[in-house]
């Protein structure tokens, strides 16, 4: 079975079976079952058997997943069991924030340089980094071979720099910026979008 | 039919549909088709009927959904047709950046107090909100009657947060730290994990 074959909204919800087994792991867990992944996760357990058995056959019937095994096999489709290079475009608060973020490099993914366009920012050491100037992105992408890249640029900005990071070889961005960006078919997008989260919640509320 | 009844995995998309729509009004169009959204979104047309269906109708046969009206009814299923006070706490890069953060506004949300623990930090302005002593929590979030809070400090600090918070009565939580945090069953949490977005694209590349 290919890729895309499988519905990206099951691709979708492999980083969160992952992280609830990467905590369950951290608690000593070892064993666990669809049923309990679905309570922590407001997941049925039906839907989360379907989503894993496009992948093929981690648990045993009667005794559940093995918490590790399966924590590992899913790091290995999602590939990151490696650890992926990400270029940061914007040193601002938020950069700054994800800069510092602790939450990258358990998970696949390594901050290896930082871009601004203002001269008192560029030069700056960052957590080990240095923050370059953004005319050299192209070169530097590439030079570095990083496909991985998250905009934190303000709005007006976040489309520009968006085409410059597909221009350089980019296949993934991940957008703080709270606006929509186009870009080609073979570039895949994210949105780190908080109100969305907190209406989620809303919902319920009352 | 009640809200407990539809799966929490439906609400979690009608913010992605609300999104998408308030896009498409914003560049004009009027009229859109579940094969638009899906294509829009990589969600099925199919499963994006099939939750709206929980709803009601609002679509009409071969002529689709009308995008300003289907937007404002899911502002209204997610109740976020109001403005919802939103407590900050933790005024560090991420909480500056958070305060400053263009998309709350459109989308219901108004971070209307941010608390912090430092006394170089607590009097200061932020965008009009007085940064206010984390030990004022409880009183500040009763008297303003805030449900929805954002956790926006270091993981070491968050779950003592999130404790203090549900104390004072907030139901809702956005938690940035990069940790699990423990509630009640009748308080929600979200979590803002960027690691799990950039895994989501991770599993198609090379």
């Amino acid at each position: 079975m290919t890729s895309n074959q499988i519905p990206d909204i099951v691709i979708g919800r492999l980083p969160i079976y992952l992280r609830a087994l990467t905590y369950m792991a951290e608690e000593g867990k070892e064993i666990t079952s669809s049923q309990e992944l679905g309570e922590r996760l407001g997941i049925s357990s039906a839907q989360i058997r379907k989503d894993l058995s496009h992948f093929g056959e981690f648990g045993k019937q009667g005794t559940g997943y093995e918490v590790a095994y399966l924590r590992d096999q899913l790091k290995r489709i999602l590939k990151v069991e490696r650890t992926w290079p990400v270029a940061l475009v914007g040193y601002g608060d938020l950069g700054h924030a994800l800069a510092h973020y602790g939450g990258f490099a358990a998970k696949g993914f390594e901050i290896v340089v930082l871009f601004d366009n203002d001269p008192n920012k560029i030069g700056q050491k960052v957590a080990g980094k240095e923050v370059v100037d953004i005319a050299k992105l192209p070169q530097v992408v590439r030079e570095k071979n990083i496909k991985v890249a998250i905009i934190a640029v303000p709005s007006s900005a976040a489309q520009r720099v968006a085409d410059a990071l597909v221009e350089a070889g980019i296949k993934a961005i991940l957008n703080y910026a709270p606006i929509h960006i186009a870009v080609p078919p073979d570039v895949r997008v994210q949105y780190i979008d908080p109100a969305a989260h907190l209406q989620r919640m809303t919902y319920y509320l009352e």
